[in-house]
């Protein structure tokens, strides 16, 4: 982990130039990346411009640039700011926001939902995170690989002091995530809960909320290489893939015969999908969260007779929403949930998604800008 | 629906005889049943031995005569008696039953779980459909087609008075299964709830539960031949899935474009689980029932993407329990959960199997013992 | 009930007058009102100005008028126009709403939280009804005794077609409060749930809600005088506490012995506050609703004892959020909440705060502006 | 905190006296206890005989013996032998458990409910802790304060091994009470729950389960001498009601302003109980526990408007039930929670209820059997 720079707004703040330095996805389908000046756009009402310090790099900025998940909507446009880690602060406020709590030298956070309409079925449900007119942001709305973006000054989330700029980044989406993911599964204190993907960059932030948050204990399962990342991360138990032959059977062993009491399913993989429900003690839960790329494949051990006679449980999460990150940070901030990162430049993003499609990256990136 | 028999208790009640008459599955894996005279038993310790006066055939009899389904633990034995929808009476008290509240001549009912541990894992999370030790009625022990049987005193179902026993008796294995499949679809008043076999066994008591019991808006979904059933029972709207194109079209239109809340599959058909998902809303509920013979097949929509997207649940449920049993009797009772049965002889029950497996049976069989 | 006026917006919505009619409390701490002119204000950034047609009179307006409540933090404000239960249509759009939903004719509503800030912790936890900055219509912002008021586009509720806007005034104050009661009550089909004061303003509507919405069983009680419209509004059983001797043996009585699952309490006497726990079974719920004038009293019966030998619970409930008045909107659209209610003119305000104090009001009355 | 002794089975396990030694009431409603020979009962169908090694001594026992409780339903007996936080080893099964899980040797505990009736209601919806018959360990059947003591084989609680027999005695009274009293709280990680009598027999085991078991943060409330083992046993902030003038508003100072999210009061005190609601977030718990002597006294704060306008919940928790004590001693096993406790001879229980009297009592007495 890399020493994280300053917390304190930039001295500059309240200058803001014309025009500023943006990573965009030049031919999107393919790893192809510009660094190039865009213009710096003015809030409209109730929004404020961030001046972004610190942006994470998460998987699905890489699939959304690859245009690799059939489920969404429409391909990624030519010229798209990607990324939906920021971190920075506002430097201006749109009109009408005179007596909001948000002022100029806040710290804030841009994630996955940049914004949302407050008013659909989802929303008034508390469940932002599928808003039905909400903004991804570096999709439908210019992303955090830049130095200024626009929010919603009711839906940037406020950085707790105390803790880095940096290690907020990739709490804002991967926290947010798995943080959401745990609360699906309802797993309570001294119950088990497998991680799958432990020490990818959302699993080992899993592994610290799950532990050290919630009280639960945590089955870890990756490659080998990723134990030590796994373990110190809150996983209690770590189960390697590539040398274990039966990893259902080791899962009921490690839970005295009647299974885990929820999983998560980071990965992206299909095979994966494919264990979960079956080491799950009866009335179990598997939540879904990494999404495969590629072709829609159902989940195959996911028949009805499998799920009716142990009336097991498997539902979707998606990001999480603005209550779920709050609480995050809060973990974060407290030590729960802890981020492994290292950083980089803007101009670096090319080989970081390189990086990822090779699965050289451990933890996670975090860019400077 | 046929006048139902007296539910005061047989006259000759402490006449115990020494044998009496029951159907058994002398081939089971093929529709071939005898009836014969076998052994009256003594009740063991906290056991009673029940009069049975009617019981109600499942297709889930059917399924176990057949050795249809692929995830029982065993085959079933030659000469097994089936049958798990009983009502009759207490004819005698086992030993250590002096102070029970259980006396000779109440009237009881026996259903799919005949008896449960109390002590694992899953009866103590009040899930006792799914008890690590549950006996199965007509499968691990003889079962109620047939003229007496034993049970524990503590988990014989009490029948409410003013409900009659031949109306009781599918309630205790269908209408306990749908109100608890209703549950875990967490299904509120004025929510809308679908049901895929709405004129059913199963479907039929649903639409009453959920409409009536429930306060829930019921598209039912089935044969035009079963609408008026469904109809009558409480589903506000129906679909003919045999003259409708686009059945989750349907669906979303009914419901303002948002989907439905819940969705209860009660049909064993592997097409019907593939399109349940795709009508849901956001945050949506599937709950599986129905067991589709032959091999396990995945749910076709259930993809970790389409869950995740939308943050849908599916959810596996088996029977229910002794709390869902009495609930459902007292819906049954107020008159919200109506079953259409006829009645038949146990003589008449290889003739029930075919007729049920030509598809010739709406709402429920009742045997007269 | 006195048949409704039309539902269509009225010919002249565009044509905005300087000034417009109101009912102002002159003297708060008496009985005293005038109706005058005051000025038409212009909508704000983000909110819409609302030409009432309909006003519900509430018992919380004669409290805030009359400075009855010593918890609210601090008295009413010479000159204070009041009211919570408006109904009306949108006249103008104030800037930066040229794309939300809410259009220039759209049928809306004003409630208790006439806006709410959408950022504490409340909003986030889905309770707006206790929003930190929440605005009290007609105590700390302009109410709907008038002709015209403003609400924010994402906060004022749109009113379903198929009902009268007369019918939904009451319902956005007092439905929405009972029907909010009855989810902290969490009660659910076949439960026994009793209604102190079933036959008032909120508990009529509660006494519906209850029965035809949520499938629970009513027992009303109030004065002799109030059973007709407590049966017909959904009570399944009524006691008369002028004529019980001991009301809480005759809920037990009803309920079989055990007692009911839940009860709201509506009317504003500590008397009743006292009986509530009483007749809970355990684990059962009393919601307290109605704000008994004066000192503060504790719940007499609420001993710790009390409540642990039958862990019991006792909660508040304020009037409830927007998503509760959506659905209480949905429940009287299709019938299952029904208020009793007959139209007054703005001039008679002061006369309907009189029959308010002389109890001589049945059901709810809705001023027609 | 004294080593215990070995958790092996006594040598002699398989001879059982005639008679044995027991501690008895011998003038209830005095502090007069005898130390006599009773007679070793039989186990009858379905029950254990077990040679208890340990128990521990709660309040409870001492406002039984003085016949402290207003609210019990009858004066404790003349000659009862009290106690109710017992362990020790099946010595002999009744008639009927031959194929019963539980085996002579086994280590298992008593707890306050002795046995329930699995049927009743409260049994029916998972609160066996409120058993409508269920029996009370030392006030309706000889308790724990000798060295035999029966039990139902499905009721007596499996103590896991590498837990010490005397510190899992305080378990399955103080653990289980304070453990069921947070999940009514319904506590989750990062979230502040306040523990009113945090030092002392209860209070510092609901430290260590809400801070290492849920990962709650901790604020402890107890006179000063009481915080090092509030704070040793898992409380994060620790305020001495003795010098802080004002404990709300000091709890509202460690909450940024918005109140705990629950608290639990675990003292027998009306004092503690008027301040529990008044430093509650919206939405917030109070947990009763403790059960203050003499008449019953309302809760000073709690008040229909006071738990409105914040919508507070307070809840009454009993001991806890079956699945609350296995929990709780796997909570143990685990180090979350730890008891203080010192040991002390069956001839020495007069004392301990002196001292208990005198409030000099530090964590937990656990009489060796």
């Amino acid at each position: 982990m890399t020493a994280s720079t300053s917390n304190a707004p930039p001295a500059n703040l309240a200058d803001i130039p014309k025009t500023h330095k943006a990573a965009v996805y030049d031919k999107p389908g393919s790893l192809s990346i510009k660094v190039v000046d865009v213009d710096t756009p003015e809030p409209g009402a109730g929004e404020v411009l961030v001046r972004l310090t610190h942006s994470g790099v998460c998987h699905s900025d890489y699939s959304v640039m690859m245009n690799a998940w059939k489920a969404l909507p429409f391909p990624t446009q030519e010229g798209q700011v990607g990324g939906h880690e920021g971190v920075g602060f506002v430097a201006k406020l749109g009109p009408g926001l005179e007596s909001s709590p948000v002022k100029v030298g806040d710290r804030v956070g841009i994630k996955w939902m940049s914004a949302v309409c407050n008013a659909c079925p989802a929303c008034l449900h508390g469940r932002d995170a599928v808003c039905a007119n909400g903004k991804i942001s570096g999709y439908y709305t210019p992303g955090t690989f830049q130095q200024y973006a626009l929010g919603p000054a009711s839906y940037v989330t406020p950085i707790p002091d105390g803790l880095d700029s940096a290690a907020a980044a990739p709490m804002l989406c991967a926290g947010v995530t798995v943080h959401a993911a745990l609360k699906k599964a309802e797993i309570k204190g001294g119950q088990y809960v497998v991680v799958m993907g432990a020490g990818g960059g959302l699993g080992h932030i899993a592994c610290g909320i799950a532990s050290k948050g919630l009280g639960a204990r945590v089955i870890g399962i990756d490659h080998g290489s990723k134990k030590a990342v796994a373990v110190e991360s809150g996983a209690e138990f770590f189960i390697d893939f590539t040398q274990t032959k039966d990893v259902a059977a080791e899962v009921m062993k490690l839970t005295d015969g009647l299974g885990a009491h929820g999983v998560l399913v980071l990965t992206a993989s299909n095979a994966a999908y494919g264990q979960a429900p079956t080491f799950l003690r009866f009335g179990g839960t598997a939540v879904c969260v990494g999404i495969p790329e590629g072709d829609l494949v159902p989940i195959a051990s996911a028949s009805p007779a499998a799920l009716i006679f142990k009336e097991l449980k498997i539902c979707g999460s998606a990001v999480g929403g603005r209550l779920d990150a709050i609480e995050t940070l809060d973990f974060a901030r407290r030590g729960a949930a802890k981020t492994h990162y290292r950083t980089a430049k803007l101009e670096d993003l090319a080989q970081v998604f390189q990086d990822m499609e090779d699965g050289k990256i451990e933890g996670r990136v975090v860019l400077e800008l």
